[in-house]
């Protein structure tokens, strides 16, 4: 059996529970031995439930034990990037929620303080752990479909987030559209260098009115001249709705969303079969434990995480360049932004 | 039994003869009575091989019968408009491949004159006559999936044209996409508004070298704010690629490739299934029998025809906008082309 | 174009309608001179709608038409044999119906004749001609799926026929499983050997006052060991059933029903499609006009028919195996039968 | 969080391993406090592995354990019954692996000291447990399909046992069947009464020479008139195949194999995706990780288990009247056997 790492979980919302429940029952190898949030009823809660031996409000006390070898930094954004400096100082190792931040020096401080820490820093891309995402992109890079020429992501949420959530959001493109520039830039070797995107308030006037879109179309530009379609819309009807598909010169490979089961029901009216998963949680419960099971491998091996610093850079940098093309009704190169 | 509609062929190429041999052996009520082309040997082997009872060089000849009642127009694009003038003015009713024309002003006569003299007039769009688009297309305008929101519709063809078709082909816009701008337009009851076009050439270089693209993304806005994403390519390894999906505030409609058979093989390396049709003419097979009926029955009823020769218009606008998007890559409106 | 095949119908109730229609509007190179029935009103109204030039309520005025190469025979089934021993006599060639008849005496009889007289002779099991169960075949007969081990066959009506049909429709093996008795030889290259029959009235107790059953499974052993099951009903809420999957040494082969489209409907309830096609005439529409056409490609080949009469002769074997099955509770010897 | 229950297992052979990695690692609130096996080094590298503080070779150091509450049973069948009975007078609750035994008389032994002891006893049909099986129960118990008329059950292996294993294994209808029985008794609520078997060596003739088959074909009757047929084959080309059918009077229902993966990959040959899971520990993790949590809510809410010691002893029944009717080659009923 391999050593146990212990970790604390900083943050203890939504996220940072699942985080700390996948870690306490279903990584083995994994011991999480304290639990913080600025919260004090969270954090109690939290460890209350999972067995967590200690909780506390201040994420120092987690960089100071010396007991503790790695963080997972669940907290809100605009705090991550000071955590991982200070984590990095300390000599823990760093999983941290999307978006690192969405501010660009910001974010190339917190990679330079990884770098010269030398700690593994992974940053929280599940889906690129999703076994149907890793075998499109198996297909892409083993050249089973040739050379890609046609990228189409589908994302689309069951439901919007509350209003609340909206305005402190950063904007469909920085909270949600987010996932799927790394998708695409995951899925494909050429760095993307050109986006243009456009949307529209369909969905919940309430979102036009906090100043965000809720269905929105963005396409991408690779440097190898491929290009990649993003279809987002904050409510589907019929649930979690993610697809991908990614054509190519020998071929094409496409994935279908995930179903509770595959039943199919025939009946005097339909032949039909249950709604896909509806919520993400239940969506990637998969691809959440594998993501953490990479960071504990990565690690134990001393080896790079499969989601660095500079892969959760890119993201950003493109959700950035579609919020101005938005604005501006025209394609906007990424090297625009920086 | 509906009393026969006698028709004359003009133009015997790959279509014209699709077209009258679907008249003479599939179309119950069809007679045809004489078939033209510019090419002697050509309008005789296809009489020949039809059993059609006459066959000449100059379509006028067909104009001239009076015991013909509609032509159908196979010929060269640009002489399409004259020979729908002429055909108006003998008072036969027309069927006309797509594109109408590749010229507005053209396009704007030959509509007139049809007006004008009260024929039935019906553009080539055979797809709107398959039952997967036309299941869409009920799907959306019934209400089915609530408002629509995002259209998404892959086009793409088993292997590229010849190269000397290619070079007078009119671009891809108007030769292939034009299928799509028809379909997008067709599945949602909202004009098209803008266009946004990119593209590339990953097929074949000596497509380049012709000034054409062969690898495009197109996409639409409609004025009630919904959006469509076309793509396409010249060559697909499997063959035929004609989806599309529709995402709409109630749910989404979409409908998959057709296949000689559906049977599915597990072997000791994969579960498949055997290549989708791989060419237009065996897979609209039925959609071009349809169109004729329909072209029949709007001329037995006097109604007007399901694809007017407005409805042909639409799509070369759209294809203009398209061609002025790529090469200013800025979204241009359909307003700026006329 | 090859040479036209004079055809007389015998028999134009529905089948030999279907039939008179396609080989009048759908098989190029078929003329269908006469069509006879016992009804003069049914003979009359068929030649009116299709334009059929002669009617009669005698067979043998056909028979008795130099001019005519071939008769099509869908008359009663037990008129069957008398009339191909007559045709044979006249030297037509002779498509029948399914069953050739409910008496192996007589069907010898007529096999004998037709052997004598050198015509070509095609029993009406249209299964065999439809795309999907050809794949089937081909993939047992090339090897894909190794030695054939299991086969199960699907077959359910969408609704019992009339209560006055099933009184004189020889019970449902003769009438119904003959299709898929047949099916399941044709399948597998190895003479079926015995069978195990079970069954019960479940969809109406009419149809059990009537002396049938109504829901029947029955199992086939071949020679090679292999076996066969069969699912029949009568009534299958969602309409026309009609599956076939084989398992062998390297793998299976199995295929679904047919659809009038393909979409899918993504809804707030349901991810579901339209029910399969309802009624055979429609599910079955391409393999009517197929069989035909093999028929009349074998008298122009002068070659051997793609089901002859010896293959006619298995199926009705098969059934009143089953039928002794099924009134002893044991499995049943075909070399019992005769 | 629930109280933690603590349990011992017995038998640590392959799937006592899994049973025990699946209460160590992925079911919360269960503690396995120790493990014994037979073979001293069996029972000690599992102990190790996932850190199991006690071991042994003798069950009965479980049983004596005043802090155990739960036994897990994992040893050879011809010692089931034996545990259980010692077990029960014990006190603990028994899960037991299937079957309970292959000896009527001792399987009644058992479950009267079951009831006595009024322990919670549950046995390992696991399948039960998998969310596609338990969406066709769900359908058929609450009347979505109607009353069901015929089950079809298809359970293939991706290759046979060992011929060590065969030869002790009780044969294929008790060892691999059993299953199917279960299931086929699961999904319908009607007694089964009466059986047919056939079957044959198609895969490897040394299960033939150690008295076994390995290709059978089970037909079940229902007291209500129903019908299952269960197909089994030892191998399977495309790896591990379990699927069932459920047709009723109102619709039917089926499901698909599991895949690791729903992508679908288009190539110049085929259209194909990957094969489904090849072997049953991957097929049906979360079904034996649900059957330990459904076993320790029953212990924590004092409830029966979802599949008890009568449900575990019908299948042993079928079993035995498959083997009848396969040597005297006809239909057996259940009532002739106890």
């Amino acid at each position: 059996m391999n050593p146990s790492i212990n970790l604390g979980i900083i943050g203890a919302g939504r996220i940072g529970r699942l985080h700390a429940a996948n870690l306490c029952q279903r990584v083995p190898g994994a011991k999480v031995v304290m639990v913080t949030d600025a919260l004090a009823a969270s954090a109690e809660s939290c460890a209350a439930q999972l067995g967590i031996p200690a909780h506390g409000t201040d994420y120092q006390a987690v960089l100071n034990r010396p007991d503790i070898q790695a963080v997972v930094i669940c907290s809100p954004t605009d705090t991550h990037t000071g955590i991982i400096q200070a984590a990095a100082a300390a000599g823990k190792h760093v999983f941290c929620e999307k978006p690192i931040d969405v501010d660009l020096g910001r974010i190339d401080l917190a990679i330079a303080a990884v770098r010269k820490a030398g700690i593994v820093f992974q940053v929280g891309f599940n889906r690129r752990f999703d076994p149907n995402f890793q075998r499109v992109r198996t297909a892409v890079a083993s050249g089973e479909i040739g050379t890609p020429h046609q990228v189409h992501i589908i994302s689309r949420d069951p439901s919007p987030p509350p209003i609340e959530y909206v305005r402190v959001s950063g904007g469909i493109f920085l909270d949600m559209t987010i996932h799927d520039f790394d998708m695409a830039q995951f899925l494909v070797d050429s760095p993307i260098v050109e986006v243009f995107a456009t949307g529209d308030v369909r969905v919940d006037p309430a979102i036009g009115e906090a100043g965000d879109l809720d269905t929105v179309v963005v396409l991408l530009k690779y440097a190898n001249g491929a290009t990649a379609v993003i279809e987002n819309c904050r409510q589907a009807a019929y649930g979690y709705d993610q697809r991908v598909e990614v054509f190519g010169s020998a071929g094409a490979i496409r994935i279908d969303n995930n179903y509770p089961n595959n039943a199919i029901l025939s009946t005097r009216e339909w032949v039909r079969r249950d709604l896909p998963h509806h919520f993400f949680l239940t969506r990637y419960t998969e691809s959440y434990i594998a993501e953490m099971q990479a960071f504990l491998e990565a690690i134990r091996h001393g080896r790079r995480s499969p989601v660095s610093g500079e892969d959760g850079r890119i993201p950003v940098v493109i959700a950035m360049a579609a919020r101005r093309s938005l604005q501006t009704n025209r394609p906007v190169r990424l090297s625009e932004i920086g």
